[in-house]
This record gives structure tokens, sequence and C-alpha cells, in this order.
């Protein structure tokens, strides 16, 4: 393997074999191939993309350079959920214990806040005493126990994708399709999973913002889990405003906690409701999502979702207390409403601005060395189309000191715009993008999707029931 | 400067202001911008290319990184030839002692072989005692008393450049025009020059072998030297089979010798002076390059030019008896003829098929380390277009041992190919690139060049006199 010449291919429009993946990737956890290779490597890849093959063996590389979590001996299904990355998405936290108080194991990897946006991790460690640095035979240990771990990516899990995670940050080749797929599903496939349900973010606040790539992200995903035998759906969901009103760490927790009780933003609601419908689908627990709402609500109503946070909660050494009384979890001293400047409509509330806000509070990081305050951030009850009044309180700014709530004040300012009529926004879930072009697994049937429109490779554009 | 946004910006088509390359390259030569992220815009640019601010800021930066020539207190011309590169391109030994030997200081700076080229260092060096490894100091001192020093780039000379340079070659970052024109440039422009003649090569032997980006090349080089008030002028010439019949460093030496006595293979003499021509015309000896021609022969055939080349090798250490007595350089010990396989016309002789057999005799690198054996190579006397007879001798290979005569061999019968029919070449001069388009210097009128074909960017393709 001469490595230039590889590169020279791939500039040149060429393919990468198999066996020469698995080669250089092995090569490059090691060292033996320098980064400088890599990156050009990478940037050659932005520029002409990787076919199937190609990425499938990318993606097996990585995977193949570490760990995996060993689930084959539970009997059960074992289904995560993804999410590509938004502000106020605290999905994860809700979903994990909802779909496993139904007797499903959630076996969920989840990242840190990057960019604009947040993180899981992040926002569990709030949770005081919170630890999601678990070896993999502990979270084996706990989700057999009590079906759900919630964890970072350990060293064990795909080293490969983290150095490589590194080197795309800092030389400016993140944003390629069939490198952010095969770094996400090069952890997800670490994870022993009999389903994976794909949250792909749309609009201004997500990383991929045009049409075309989204489809192409989704379908490389899920055309990757589907060579593994991890049968994978995507929804498109809006990340053009935040999902839900919290929007900070501490604060997206305490929102989690009201959405287990059934008392979240509806748009929240939603949207976990729709992605665990395709869990519970995916775990063949019902013949098409739909049927999975009404058992959904049951288990959010019944208070068995909110009593599995908890006990995900102790067994991962933070204090349960919290989902009764959510006032032990870290609260900002300093709080001020921010109120509309003018009479009209919301347009916009950009996801960006707000995400980029809670890192001016001290919410986020802007080197991977800092600290955060999880107790910092927003509460932004208005959303677009909403009509509002002058000086109506529409936010609320949690903040250390009282600069801090000037920052946060002029943060919403600039993220929230009042027009004269309203602006459409994105619709809250859009598409559900499926492998039907791939007989391994197949989409479901179903009397509420007559009127699907197929495209020209197979992907099927199905309006989800919500 | 933060080093991501600026790939970012290249790899999204924006451009990097002046400011900002000065800073990249001065924070790269230092060492604070890593190879990794050197290498990744290196990419960028050869998809996204840069423009001529972009490109002369770059090559103004990279000569900054290091020290020039400080040829300014000499009243003459100064002026330089540089080759993009070839087999059996062995002009610059005839041509500096040819140009020096009528007054015009010839300050040349060479390098080493590269891929399947020769490199004129390489050549020279298998004179004995040649030294190419001056200061600048004593290089000055050289031209100042005989008119010339051939020289290779020293330390002092761009150090940006060679670090890049190394970076590009091992990441596939090569073949990019803008990159190529910074690169040469930012070395000639370091040898205080009043004019440079570029030999662009053209055809399947050369680095670049699409004629756009070979015009493009041409041009870009033109305008930095535009921009630096350094006179340039381009030909294009042929590089679809090697330059005159000698290939090998030694063997090119006793050619360039012939040749300096007027006794070179023709089409080795008709580049020399066609070049040599411009460059008398560039140092105002003359008013056009056709009237130099007579000049240039009476330099020859006076004894004046060989014994130039004589005083050279005197100044830098060799054995100055090599020119009256070629036997002195190294030979090799096995010889063999190679006859051709068939009747027929010479359709082709692959200059990259010979270059790449001189390496295979031992006569050039395959990883810069490398020792070469100077006295190993070929001569072939066979042109595209003669007709040849079935063992009809038409080609000599000079190897270090039995083996040797046998790799030599092979190379030989891939390289040239016998057809039924002739195979046009091409024309071995074919156009001649000035900077009309810009104002500060004007090309040559001539009345053999009446007929010359504008471009719409102002680029006059003349054909030349010969």
């Amino acid at each position: 393997m001469i490595v230039p010449r590889i590169i020279e291919r791939k500039r040149d429009g060429g393919r990468i074999s198999d066996a020469e993946w698995h080669e250089l990737i092995n090569a490059y956890t090691v060292g033996d191939v320098p980064d400088y290779q890599m990156s050009a490597l990478l940037m050659a890849i932005f520029f002409r993309g990787l076919d199937g093959e190609e990425m499938y063996a990318l993606t097996d590389a990585m995977l193949a350079s570490g760990s995996v979590l060993d689930l084959a001996q539970m009997s059960g299904p074992r289904i995560d959920k993804h999410s590509t990355g938004g502000v106020g998405d605290k999905v994860s936290l809700v979903i994990a214990p909802l779909v496993a108080s139904l007797g499903i194991a959630v076996p969920m990897m989840s990242g840190r806040g990057l960019g604009h946006t947040g993180g899981t991790l992040d926002k569990l460690e709030s949770i005081p005493g919170f630890h999601t640095d678990l070896s993999l035979e502990r979270a084996k240990s706990q989700i057999e126990a009590i079906g759900c771990a919630m964890i970072g990516q350990t060293g064990e899990i795909a080293p490969a994708d983290r150095k490589l995670y590194a080197l795309r940050d800092t030389s400016a080749t993140v944003e390629a399709v069939p490198l952010i797929a095969a770094s996400i599903m090069s952890k997800k496939l670490a994870e022993g999973l009999t389903g994976l349900v794909l949250d792909v973010k749309r609009g201004s606040g997500s990383f991929i913002t045009d049409e075309k790539s989204e489809l192409a992200l989704a379908r490389a995903m899920i055309d990757l889990g589907a060579r593994r035998d991890c049968p994978t759906i995507a929804l498109f969901t809006a990340m053009d405003r935040p999902l839900g009103f919290a929007c900070g760490n501490s604060l997206e927790v305490i929102e989690s906690i009201e959405a287990l009780r059934g008392e979240g933003p509806d748009d929240l609601m939603k949207v976990t409701y729709a992605l665990a419908a395709e869990m519970l689908f995916l775990a063949h627990k019902v013949s098409k999502p739909d049927d999975a709402w009404p058992m959904l609500r049951d288990a959010v109503a019944s208070g068995r979702a909110l009593e599995k946070f908890g006990e995900i909660i102790e067994a991962q050494g933070g204090d349960r207390g919290v989902i009764d009384d959510p006032t032990r979890l870290p609260t900002a001293p300093f709080h001020a409403e921010y109120q509309t400047p003018r009479d009209g409509v919301v347009a916009r509330v950009s996801p960006r601005v707000v995400g980029h806000g809670i890192i001016s509070l001290g919410g986020g990081r802007r080197t991977m060395d800092d600290e955060i305050d999880p107790a910092v951030g927003f509460v932004i009850r208005a959303k677009p189309g909403d009509h509002v009044k002058k000086g109506q309180p529409i936010a609320t700014v949690h903040a250390r000191d009282e600069h801090g709530l000037a920052v946060g004040n002029r943060a919403l300012a600039e993220a929230i715009l009042i027009a004269d009529a309203p602006v459409a926004p994105l619709d809250l879930i859009s598409h559900r993008i499926t492998a039907t072009s791939r007989e391994k697994w197949k989409a479901p049937p179903g009397s509420r999707h007559a009127e699907n429109e197929t495209e020209p490779d197979g992907v099927v554009l199905i309006p989800p029931p919500v």
C-alpha cells in the first residue's frame, strides 16, 4: 500500500478497495499513516465522495479497530436512537427510559456538545453524581439488569473513529456525508443493536442544511445498518427552531422529567413519540408504528417511564431524587424575563444563535478542555407562528451573574425575530426514510401511508402519523 | 487566524487574503501550523484553485521565508531558463555556458531528478569533483567573476517551499497548477533575475499532460514574473519523446559537451537555440529572438560556449578536462545494442518508460535517500517517424552488470513502439507564450509572426522561428 497513490486515486475520482480501507485505517490507528496524509485523503473524499462499498469498508474498518458491546446473548430486541444534533434536543433523555420501560433494551452511547449543539452526556452529568464513563462490561451488566445504560464513547469503542474525528475537526473535513455516516455508524454498530432509529435534523440549526445531503446522509446510514443486520429507519425532524422550550443542560433535564410525566412541550412530545414508535416497530412490538402511540402514552401516564429514568440514574450513581424534586438539579442564581420588543408574529427562533448564546453563558464548550456550567441557559416559550404583544415575557435567561443576564438577553434579541406576518416553519416531522430499496428489511405497510411518494431509487418518503 | 476556518473557506470556493497567506506560510515554516492542516488546505486548493492575487501572495510569502541571491549591484542582465521537467532534457547544461559566453549573467538554480524525470544537479555531479552545493555568497562571487553558477536550492532559499514541496510529494498534491507555479517562481524570483525563459514540456512525458493546464501553468508563471519585474517568456516544447539521444546522467553530460561543439542531436540543438534566443531577447541583446540565432551559432562554432562550460566546471571544483576528454566521466562497464524487432516506422518512444528504465538501472531515485549510479542509461538514436529495418541497432543500453543489460533491454522494448505507419509526434516547439495581456512587458514584433493567433484573454500563441 503506497499511501500517496491511494490519495491520488481518490483525488482523481477512483475508488479505494476493501482491503486498502482496512489496511489504511489499521495503519492510521497505530500511527503508521501520518495525519497529514489522512487529512489530504479526507479532503479528497470531501470533493469526490465514497461509493456504498467504500463507505461500508471504512465503517467496518473503524468498527474493527475497537471493542463492541456484546449483547448477543440477550434474547430480546436492542434498539437505539441517534440524532444528528440540534439545540434543545433532549429526546434521548426521554426516549431511553420510555422505551426501556416497555421491555426493550436501549444500549445508548451518546456524545458531548459539538459546535452550537448540546450533548446528551453533558445534560446527564448535570444530575448530581451521574456517571457516563462506564466500561463496556459494566454497561452490559446494567443493560441486562434494567434494560438501559446511557454512556459515552469509551476508549474501547472505535478508536480509529475518535482519532479521525479529531483530525476532521481541525482540518475542515467534518461536513462530508460519507464521513459523517461512517463515523456515526461505526459507533452505533458497536452497540450490538437489532435496530436503530435516526433523527436526521433539518434546517438552519442542523449540521447539514441542504436537502440533498440530508437524504444522502439518511440513506447512507440506513444502508450501512442494513449491511450489518441492523435495520435502520430515519425520520427527518425540524431544527430551524429549538426543540421544546428548555435550552441548557440542567434546564433540559428538568424539561425531560416533565416530558416523562406527559407534561413536556407539545413539539418535544410529538418528536419523542414518533421516534419511540419506530423503535417499538423495529423491536417487533407493533406491526406498524402508529400502533405504538397508545402504548407509549400509557407508559408515561402510568409513571413507568419516569420510574425507569430513576432506575437508570440510580444505577449510574446519580441522585434519583431529582425525578420528584427537580430543584435538586443545579440552578442558576440569576433569572430574567425576556420581553418582546414589539407586537407581531414570531418569525424565527435561531437554534444557532441560541446554541452560541448558551456557550457565551458558560453552558457549552469553546474548546474540548472547557468546563461547563450546567445550570445556565434559556427557556424560550415562544414558537414560530406565535402572535405576541410588545412587552410580553416569552423567554427566561438563566445566568451565573448579572453580566450573564445581559449576554443572554442580547442572544435572545438576536435569535428571536418578530415580524408582521408569520414565516412558514419546517414541518416538525417531514419524512420517514426506510430501506425499501433493499430487501433485507421491509418498511411497514400502513393505511395512513396510502399516498406515499416513491423516489426513483426506491427511497420511500412517508408522511409520519402526527 | 483560525486555520480550520481558512481551510473551510478555500474548500467552499472562497479566497485567502494576502495577509492570511503571509501569516499562514510564516506559521507553517516555523511549525505553528501542523502538516495535517496544510495538506488538507493543499488538497482543497487542488480542487478549488487560487486566483492570481492569491498565487502571488503565496509566492511572495514563500520567497520572503528565505534569502535571495542579491545581484542588484551587477549592472548587466541576469537571465535564467527553467524547464518543467522531462527525460533526456539536458538543455540547462548547454544553455547556461552558451548564454553566459555572450556576456549575460546566468544564475541557475536547479533541482534533482523527480519521478521519471532527470535532474540537472544529478547530471552535473557526474562530473568528477563538481560541487552544486555552493552558498549564496559563493555563487554570487562566481557569477560576478565568470557570469554563471549552476547550483542547488540551498537551505537559505525559500525554506517554506522546500517544506511544502516535501509535504505535497507525500500527500498527492503535486499536480496543482497554482502550487506548481508558486513553487517554481518562489525559487526563480530568489535568483535576482532581470528575465526568465520557461520551457513548458508537453506530452506524455511531462508532469502536466492536458493542454488547458499547460497554458494555465505558463500564464501563471508569466504573471508571477511580471508582478516582480522579471519579464518571463514560455516556449511549449515536446516531451512525448526524450530530447536528444542520451538519457542518463553521465551520458547526458557527454551529449551536452557534443552540443556545445555544435554536434548535438538536431532536436536538442533547436530547443537549446530557441530558448537561448529568448534569453538574449530578454537581455536586450537583440530586438527580436530570431536575430539571436547567428550569435548563438557563432558562440558554439568559436568554441567560446564550450570554454565557458570548462570555466564553470573548474570554478565549482570539477575536472575541467572532461570537456576535451569525455571518457574522464563515469562510464558503465556493460553495453549492449538494442535491435528493432521488426520492419516499420518508429511510432513512439515513451519518455516515462525510458525514465523509469533509468531508475531500474540505478540511475535515478526511488526515494530521496537513494544513491544514484551516474554511468548507466540509454542512448536512443531512433526518433518517432524514423523508418527502421528488423534487427537494426537503434539504441544502446549502458549498465552496471549483465542483469542491467536485460533490464534495460526490456525497458527499451516497452518504450519503443514500431508500427506500420508513422504516428504524428507533437511539434518540437509549438508555442511561444508572452505577457502581452499585461503592459509591463511587450512581446517582440516579428515579420514571421504575421499570422499570430490571439486568444481571447490576450495570450499570443506564436509559432517559433525554427
